[in-house]
């Protein structure tokens, strides 16, 4: 006495975007059911066009529609400050606060031996080829504060120690709007360390 | 100075997503492009797929591939007990605890005046047409225990009241495994005042 639920494909298939469970994916499903036909192409057309064209700049590694990003062919950014990232997202999450007017180089994630990721398989060979070729006079690590952000910071650090670029990377200490009493003991340490004076 | 973000037409597209804001419409779009694309493809094409050729039953309303759904096609489905719901997607809860072998019947809504749903919105008058022709004994209200759902039950039981059917409606009560501490108080009214001997 079974019967086929028509949705199920469907349901199937949204169930694959991370944090969407059963229950998510059928109100989807029967959300998609709701749109107008002509919104649902557009819909599945944006998705497969964009997952067809989007590709990554040859210099910096960040997405783009051609052999380079929207970044690099802007003549008006700073080619003496580099900003090192993990992914591209991080560089969406940059440029919204509209702070940094330097380049990127997008590294493909940080090191983590436990999960098969190692120096050789970050695009740290690229960024040295670039260092020598681009006129970089800071270079800042906008890497995740990790542990496996931290082994990277440190691996780049080391390996660039001799180079005569200024080496920085972003402040770590309690986030604005926050609560000393809810703070991690090592966010709490941090900004003890890293206090600064009062002007 | 402002760059073209490359994913903002997806990013826009997943964010009509009922749940879904500009953060996690971005962190969908970066797993989108993480997939292979013949993922994508497959994800856009059963999507557009589902939306161009599910149609409603005939009969009931259901969802359905054809002109009747797999319910009402269904021969050992029984005749004589009717399960009237308010949105297709109730039918798939219900047939989830496989406990309800009779048809169904989708109202499409309730009755809700300041939504601008009257009774003549609902799928009501082809109710009556179905009742007269065939053979339902017993009309089980599945309808969600809410101020709009207790008016469409009103509603369908004063215009049923001489028509010879049972009309019944689902238990309202304390859901199982829920804490009387924590009922609010209009379930805990009801679950005292429908109280069941204890055999």
């Amino acid at each position: 006495m079974a019967v086929e639920n028509p949705l199920q494909d469907l349901i199937f298939q949204l169930q694959k975007m991370p944090g969407i469970g059963p229950k998510s994916a059928q109100r989807l499903a029967f959300f998609f059911l709701s749109l107008p036909k002509k919104d649902v192409d557009q819909f599945a057309s944006v998705l497969a066009k964009t997952r067809h064209n989007i590709r990554y700049c040859d210099r910096c590694f960040n997405i783009a529609w051609s052999s380079r990003c929207g970044i690099c062919e802007d003549e008006n950014r700073l080619a003496d400050v580099l900003c090192v990232v993990s992914e591209p997202r991080d560089i969406l999450a940059i440029e919204r606060i509209k702070a940094f007017h330097g380049r990127y180089h997008v590294l493909g994630g940080v090191i983590s031996p436990i999960d098969g990721i190692h120096p050789e398989t970050l695009r740290i060979q690229e960024l040295m080829t670039r260092l020598r070729a681009e006129p970089v006079k800071e270079l800042i690590l906008a890497i995740n504060p990790t542990v496996e952000g931290d082994a990277t910071i440190l691996y780049l650090t080391s390996l660039l120690q001799s180079s005569g670029i200024r080496i920085t990377k972003l402040a770590y200490g309690l986030p604005i709007g926050s609560d000393i009493d809810y703070a991690d003991d090592l966010t709490l340490q941090k900004s003890f360390l890293s206090r600064t004076s009062v002007e």
